[in-house]
């Protein structure tokens, strides 16, 4: 995470996904990829994104609004890369679009 | 994830982490306790969490309903763990409560 100033999150994105045994270099490089389009999307607000060592994973995306999460969902290079994830990367995976109701932070040093 | 009958969920609790360098111990036992009273209470659906190697973490917790998320908030050795937290075992966190507009599942094998 970075700090520069950002529109607030009003949804988030739950991509929790298995990954398959295969493609390991190809499927980073996809999804380094697919994190700098994202950035590059009207709307976007932030991404974490956390895999464990049993290949588990889940990618949280923040968006300003459902428009600007359906023209991430329909862009091209994103498309051919869910393709592929069904075909190759993906054991299964599971997406929830969500709205955001209450937050709260804790940072010590804040 | 297992695959006996649940309520479907309605919300989403997002709790993303930075875990300070001490106490691996003590915090995974103290993980382990909180799933296991998180899914004696009313109106739980599922967990999934990760952590990766940098300490990173994001856990979701779905529910049926917002009473049931303040009930958890509330569970007295949850509070405890809240505060130890606090105090010792994340360097911040981020938690945010979402509602689940809409969602898709693959799964290739089903």
């Amino acid at each position: 995470m970075n700090h520069e100033i950002r529109p607030p999150a009003r949804y988030a994105v739950i991509f929790t996904s298995q990954r398959t045994a295969t493609g390991h270099a190809e499927y980073a490089a996809m999804a380094e990829r697919m994190e700098h389009l994202a950035r590059l999307m009207p709307g976007f607000v932030d991404v974490e994104s956390v895999r464990g060592n049993d290949g588990l994973g889940i990618t949280i995306s923040y968006w300003t609004d459902l428009a600007a999460i359906k023209a991430w969902r329909d862009e091209a290079e994103h498309r051919e890369a869910q393709m592929r994830g069904r075909s190759e990367w993906y054991r299964w995976y599971h997406l929830r679009i969500c709205e955001i109701a209450s937050e709260v932070k804790f940072s010590p040093e804040s």
